[in-house]
């Protein structure tokens, strides 16, 4: 049987896709989206900083050199019930533990600044083999990184002193679910 | 009398900036540096949001071709004991009023889901020819919208429903002493 071009590539497409799921960006920014329509929450990410090299001044200004920079802050930042929310998020393939250096020092120095001024702040680690996603709070972040000298975290760490994330349809990485049980939090 | 070359670029300049003096940006900035370094709150400045169209992967991803966009979200923000901030800041050369068309509608969009959502929302505006800067209060932008059609916001109404910014050497544009004269912030 024979299928236009076109068509095949679209099945492979497909096929593609569906294997390899929502990832955890578009999961969160799917959530964002459905707490600013239920007047949830007001969560959303921040524009990826460049540093512009060269410009080019004719009808529009055109940048023409320019380089992606490390992130000083973390993608996520917004706030629920008056309260500052903050946060990174990440996968991982790997089928034991978090590597560290997914976190750059900016950005943990950032969340410090987070917590040390009363703000919510925490990253959020997707295990992708198995699908389960975690909240740690910078403060157990903080913990592991100064008890350990490990480069990851491992996920047993995750399993008892993270929070496991619950998902559906309509939120499919909840994290205000788990943001609720925490204390200093109305409902 | 002659200068080298290199001397007499500086002197000019030297003037040049004292006549300009400090922009509201760079006072911000560095008050905000201040409240950091002092432990008082953690405010910070977003990225200038910017869509990449074209890139070239060699041994360095480099941009070659992208452009400024409108924000969506405003200029500053970060929190101060766990509240959540949010600002834009401008400055205007005009002697009567403060031109609406310098906040776009997804900036006074974002602020109402700042205040719905419980944060503290304002605008800072600086008329340069009296260096008066004024903390504007989302809910009072919103009345002066709601309750005008004028394309601009006059200097009286800034008068009468602002707060004048403090300033001083080290807290150059002092938004939080206005802040702290507000209800529900626990000094």
């Amino acid at each position: 049987m024979k299928y236009p071009n076109n068509l095949k590539l679209n099945l492979v497409q497909n096929i593609n896709f569906a294997n390899r799921g929502m990832n955890l960006e578009e999961d969160i920014n799917i959530t964002n989206q459905y707490y600013k329509n239920m007047s949830i929450a007001f969560i959303y990410k921040k524009p990826t900083p460049i540093k512009v090299v060269k410009m080019e001044y004719n009808n529009k200004r055109m940048i023409t050199e320019a380089y992606f920079v490390e992130p000083s802050t973390t993608d996520y930042n917004g706030l629920y019930k008056g309260k500052y929310i903050d946060f990174e998020a990440k996968e991982t393939n790997s089928l034991t533990s978090f590597p560290l250096r997914n976190i750059p020092t900016h950005q943990i120095t950032h969340l410090k600044n987070i917590i040390n001024n009363e703000g919510i702040g925490f990253i959020i680690v997707r295990f992708n083999f198995c699908q389960e996603t975690y909240l740690l709070l910078v403060k157990d972040l903080l913990k592991f990184i100064s008890d350990n000298k490990r480069a990851s975290i491992p996920l047993e760490y995750f399993k008892t002193n993270a929070h496991l994330i619950p998902s559906n349809y309509l939120k499919r990485c909840d994290y205000l679910a788990v943001i609720n049980t925490l204390e200093g939090i109305k409902k």
